[in-house]
C-alpha cells in the first residue's frame, strides 16, 4: 500500500512561480500568454533560463541545461511552484540527476502532463511528493473561462477535493468495469509510464488508482505499452484504473481495434474497477487532479474524486 | 558473461519446416511464394494452423491460436526449423506461454526478426537457445539471386561464420567508435528491446555484443527507447554495439536530430566499441545472423563476425 505523500502548501497571492522547460521547445508567444495568466492570478512569474531555449526540432536545451533550470528552481526556497512549460519528449533524459534532497528538504507545487510524467513519477518515487497533472504553461492560453485554466488556478489555490465525471463524449467513455476503488492516485502519460518499466522510477502500484491517458499513439502501439505494464508488473495490486482522453489514437488507414477495443481488453482483465471517459489528458480541455494523493473511482457512478494536493 | 548457448542443428534436405505466424497477418501470396522458395531448397513446408489468419487489423490470429501454433511447432519432434511469416506486432503478448520446456528438450532453428525480436529474447533467457535474426517468411520474396535469400539459405542449412561488413550507403554508416570487442551477439528491434525492460525476459546483457535495429521510429522514439535501456540496466556491462539499419527513421516535417545523430550521442557515451551500417534490419536487403552465439565486433575493420548458429 503506497502511502505518506507530501503535499505542498497551496499557493497565495504574490507567490513566485517558476516556468521551466524539462522536455521540448516552446513558443514565445505562448509563454508570454501563460506569464499573462498567471501574473494575472496575483502570481509573481520567473522564467527558467533556458525555458526559451531550443536544441535540435524537440529540446529546448542540452540535458545540463533543462537539469540546471528544473534543479534551479527546485532549490530556491521563494519558488512556491513549478510549471513546466510544456512536455513532448526529454524528461526522462534529466530525471536521474533532479536534486530529490532539495525537493524533500522544502517541497512545492510541480505541475504539468504528458512527458512530464516521467518527473511526476520520479518526485513521487524518491520524495513522495504529491503533484499536479495538469497543464503545462503552454496550455493556458484557452482564455479565463476555459475549463483547462480554471481547473489549475482552482487546484494551485485551493484546498479542496477535485470531482471530475466521466463523458460520454470522450472517444473512452465506454471503457467501463463496475465496481468502487479507493487508493492512491498515481499514473498519467501510458507511454511514459511504459517507459519507467525496468528503471528505479516505476512506483509501487499496490493500491493504487492508476490513471492513464495518451495522444498520438497508434491502437497498437496503446496495447504495447499496456502489455509492458502488465508484464513488468507496473499493474500488479492495482486498485483501479482511470482512463483519460487519448487523443488521436487512430491506426494509419486501421479501423480495427479502436484505442478504446484495446484498452477495455487489456484493462478489462484486471479484474479491477476501471472508469473510462475522463476529460483528463490532452483532449480540448481537461481537469488538473493531485497525483500522490487519495481518490476514490466510482464505476458506477461514473466518477473520480480526488484529494486536495495542497496542504 | 552470457555463455552456455544451445545451438541446434542444421537443415538437411527433406527436413521439415514450419511456418507460424506470433504476430501480425500475413498475406497468402506472399507466403505461397515462401512455401516455394523453403521448398525449392529441398525441404518440406507445414503451414501452422493460423497462420495465414487475421484478428483486427494487426494480428494473425487471437493470442491463444497464435500461442498454440508456435507451441505445436516447438513440440513436434518431426519439425526442424521454426520460420515466422512476419513481424509487425503482437509476439510481446503471446511469449510468457511458450512451452520453454519443449524448447529446452528439442532445440530447433527459429528464426524471424523485427517483432520477433520478443521471441529471441525469450527463448534466450528461457532456454539459452541460439536463434536466426533473419528475414520473415513474407521476405523471402527477393528471388532466389537476392541476398536476404542467399543468406538465410546458408545460414540454416551451413556451419559457417558469418561475416557481415559495415556498407556506406546505409543510414548509420556514421555512427562508429573504434576498437574491437568480442561476446555473445544479443538483441534485434530496439523498440522490441525496450518492451522487454522490466520484464522477465530481458536478457543479462553483460559482455555481451548489442544489436540494434529498427523501422519507422522517429528519432525522438529511438532516443526515447536507447535512453529506457539505458536506465533499466539493458546497457550495463555491454562490450560493444552493433547498428544495423533504421529503416525510414525520420521526423515528421523535422530535420534535426538525424537518428544516426541520436545513436551516436546515446551509443557514444557508452564507451565501447559501436560499428554503424551493418546490414542487418529493415533495409531492402539483411544478412541473416545469429543470436545466442559468439561474435567478434572490429570496429576498425569494419566487420562484425558471427559464430555459426547451428551445431
Amino acid at each position: 500500500m503506497v502511502s505518506g505523500a507530501v503535499r505542498p502548501a497551496r499557493l497565495g497571492e504574490g507567490d513566485l512561480v517558476e516556468l521551466v522547460s524539462p522536455a521540448g521547445a516552446a513558443d514565445p508567444a505562448v509563454v508570454e500568454v501563460a506569464v499573462g495568466v498567471l501574473t494575472g492570478w496575483g502570481l509573481r512569474v520567473r522564467l527558467g533560463e533556458h525555458a526559451l531555449g531550443r536544441r535540435h526540432d524537440y529540446l529546448s536545451g542540452t540535458d545540463e541545461q533543462r537539469l540546471a533550470d528544473v534543479n534551479h528552481a527546485l532549490r530556491d526556497p521563494e519558488v512556491r511552484a513549478v510549471v513546466c512549460v510544456r512536455g513532448g519528449y526529454g524528461t526522462q533524459r534529466i530525471v536521474d540527476g533532479v536534486d530529490f534532497a532539495a525537493v524533500r528538504a522544502d517541497p512545492k507545487l510541480v505541475m504539468g502532463f504528458s512527458d512530464i510524467t516521467a518527473l511526476h513519477s520520479a518526485l513521487w518515487c524518491e520524495a513522495r511528493l504529491a503533484t499536479v497533472h495538469g497543464p503545462t504553461g503552454s496550455q493556458l492560453v484557452g482564455g479565463l473561462d476555459s475549463r483547462t485554466v480554471r481547473s489549475a488556478r482552482s487546484i494551485l489555490f485551493g484546498a479542496e477535493p477535485v470531482v471530475v465525471a466521466a463523458e460520454a463524449d470522450e472517444e473512452t467513455f465506454g471503457v467501463r468495469v463496475a465496481g468502487r476503488a479507493s487508493g492512491v492516485l498515481l499514473g498519467g502519460n501510458l507511454t511514459l509510464l511504459a517507459t519507467t518499466a525496468g528503471t528505479r522510477h516505476r512506483p509501487d502500484p499496490t493500491g493504487a488508482i492508476l490513471l492513464l491517458e495518451d495522444v498520438g499513439e497508434e491502437p497498437y502501439r496503446v496495447d504495447r505499452s499496456l502489455v509492458q505494464l502488465r508484464r513488468s508488473g507496473w499493474l500488479e495490486g492495482v486498485a483501479g484504473v482511470a482512463v483519460g482522453q487519448f487523443t488521436n489514437c487512430v491506426g494509419e488507414d486501421k479501423v480495427s481495434p479502436t484505442v478504446a477495443e484495446v484498452l477495455a481488453e487489456e484493462l478489462g482483465a484486471l479484474g479491477v474497477p476501471v472508469l473510462g471517459g475522463l476529460p483528463i489528458g490532452h483532449g480540448e480541455q481537461q481537469v488538473a487532479v493531485g497525483l500522490g494523493v487519495r481518490a476514490v473511482l466510482d464505476a458506477d457512478a461514473g466518477s473520480l474524486t480526488i484529494q486536495a494536493v495542497t496542504s
